[in-house]
């Protein structure tokens, strides 16, 4: 038994309505004069890198842009990225501006920066000496928390799969959450960022309490601890009353920046608590579907925490009221999770979202497989409140099949 | 109208019963060797420190401690602790053992250690260049959550008032919480520290929104803002459940770990809100009367909750919630505003606190001169969500008279 739990801070947090216009000031406080920014294509196009452009012109400030970033970029991706920073600019600031994966490129290319190597040499957690280089992560996307958060998501080429860095170094020094910057974000993609928020606050909500996680010495992903639980509820409560909004209005502004606020919130606690089951079985299956990461993890939540019904005790009340489900009627925790597992796959619906794997391009033969590979992401599975099974997994997935 | 907030983070923070064997690990960590303690003599009688030395003679540190703090210590006596600190060891970390003042002066010779000079020539705000010497913070109290926060009080000893330093450099590297530490704490000292977090947490959600904050450019309290809200609901909760249990039953390690969270996620929050007119109104106050801090904020409290009752709005249902009053059912405002300040009255009541300023020794021709100083306390004061005017405060202070 564990007797103690950490709370790792992130940077500093500065969140409002055209917060983007503080980046001058900002920069000049960090001392700042050469900056590379990470971006990509679709944000170019949107005209938000051309606001970022003319705020950073204004100050004078030498600017080096590299607008390349793919989805979970490759290993090649962050080092044709990294030679181009060494070439073209002597950075004081990265800046990533975008999605999960131009903040994560950023990341790496802070860290490679900071210390040479390449991205492999990096792989897995706490291979990290001392400091990354000064990074702003400015997210245009509610959804991955990665401007707080200690992970870096990308993929081995070599092997063919997708691999974290994750290493408390790699949160960003400051994260600048301005929700106006997120108002042009199609539904679609609003709908799969969102929903994978909110399944990194239910994962870290009802993760295993940090008590009973099964790990010696210091670990990363510590399981449900105070301040994590109070950060998860709270972002859970924004995300349910705000997802389907956003996903509907793209241009409510209130409904937008509470999704942002509720991702925030979702990444402070998942990358202390971590996640757990429907983000282990999303690492197979992204592998073999070309759904996003959120559509996947959204799809297996309702599975996943039916699956863990037995182990969640009190904390189902909490979680019935912070998705706004009256609950406080029923007696039965059975009861209660079943109107929880209900009211997920009525968001999903409502937001255009599948809700089971065939519809994802999953054949039926490929169960036993995710099922065996999710099983092995050890640190993610032993934050799961109920043991995990092949034969168990397997009944999991034919439910979401 | 200001349209961003940030959030500053504390250091990382490690909390748990047996917290405390941690240390040698965590130093290790740091890379240390040499390490300068700071204390005071009751933590030596209490056996703390040599709990403490145990655990650093076991991994062969060097060790220098400074065993004479006093509270809210005089310009002096930082003095004498930093120059003893440069006579005796080169230090590569500064650990603050004790309550808020072996913290606060832990902190301020930290930043002599870093940038040389007097205590005088940091005084107020933003005066700190860079990071302070690496500080670890280990309370033994739970209350003024100084293991987390900016803020370090030393008495100017030339002027005869309490200064405070605040800066976010000021946050120790780490906080070290073992509720283990708290559990020889006297009812007394237990009352007072823990009455003044509640008035930290209860404050910072209180604080006027930071939106209508009326201050220009980067301030460090800067209203009720949407973590610290977060964070200070659920000091609150923790902190008015298990209060009087830990005064009444001090060897109740539940609610002492309680506290000593409540007490942390307190701090979190008030060092980003900030606090209001219960603060501003002690300083003075504290000025006149020989009481302990606590003693002076926790007895304001209710009669500040009281002014300012037509202001809080909407907040005033998650404050019941969290004080777990059955308020649900009252449909006036101003009735569950008198049900929170009775509750609070009650819990004063109950650990054995005076909850009127004649039993502090408070004269009352007395009460316009501590109006007036209050009300210069332009930080607080302007955070205060109903305006502060001198016929208002004087009003208020009848009242607790």
């Amino acid at each position: 038994m564990r007797d103690t739990w950490s709370y790792f801070p992130s940077g500093k947090i500065i969140f409002g309505n055209g917060a983007i216009h503080k980046l001058g000031e900002l920069l000049k406080n960090m001392n700042a004069r050469n900056i590379f920014l990470i971006t990509d294509k679709g944000i170019v196009q949107s005209g938000i890198l051309n606001t970022v452009m003319h705020i950073l012109e204004k100050d004078n400030f030498q600017v080096k842009v590299f607008d390349g970033t793919t989805p979970e970029p490759p290993v090649s991706k962050v080092l044709e990225c990294y030679e181009y920073a060494k070439k073209e600019i002597n950075a004081d600031v990265i800046i990533g501006l975008g999605g999960g994966s131009s903040i994560d490129l950023a990341k790496v290319v802070a860290l490679l920066v900071a210390h040479g190597g390449q991205p492999q040499d990096y792989f897995g957690e706490n291979a990290i000496p001392s400091a990354i280089a000064p990074l702003i992560a400015i997210p245009t996307t509610a959804g991955t928390g990665s401007e707080v958060t200690s992970v870096a998501v990308v993929t081995d080429t070599v092997n063919n799969i997708k691999v974290g860095i994750s290493n408390n170094y790699l949160r960003p020094a400051v994260a600048l959450l301005d929700p106006e910057l997120t108002m042009q974000l199609p539904p679609y993609v609003t709908a799969c960022s969102g929903i994978d928020a909110l399944a990194h606050a239910i994962e870290a909500y009802l993760a295993k309490d940090f008590k009973y996680i099964q790990a010696e010495g210091d670990i990363l992903f510590q399981g449900s601890a105070p301040i994590s639980d109070t950060l998860a509820l709270q972002a859970i409560e924004l995300i349910s009353k705000n997802l389907v909004t956003a996903v509907q209005q793209g241009t409510n502004l209130e409904a937008r920046s509470n999704m942002l606020l509720g991702s925030l919130l979702a990444g402070l606690a998942f990358s202390n608590a971590g996640t757990a089951a429907a983000h282990a079985l999303a690492y197979p299956i992204g592998g073999l579907s070309k759904s996003p990461h959120g559509e996947v993890t959204g799809l297996l939540l309702p599975y996943v925490i039916s699956y863990n019904a037995r182990t969640t005790g009190d904390k189902i009340n909490k979680l019935a009221q912070a998705l706004h489900i009256p609950a406080h009627n029923l007696h039965l925790a059975s009861d209660k999770i079943q109107l929880v597992v209900s009211h997920i796959i009525d968001i999903l619906q409502q937001i255009g979202l599948p809700t089971q794997l065939h519809s994802i391009g999953i054949k039926r033969e490929q169960l036993p497989e995710i099922a065996e590979k999710a099983i092995q992401i050890e640190r993610l599975i032993r934050n799961n409140p109920r043991a995990a099974t092949i034969g168990g997994f397997i009944d999991l997935l034919e439910k979401a099949y």
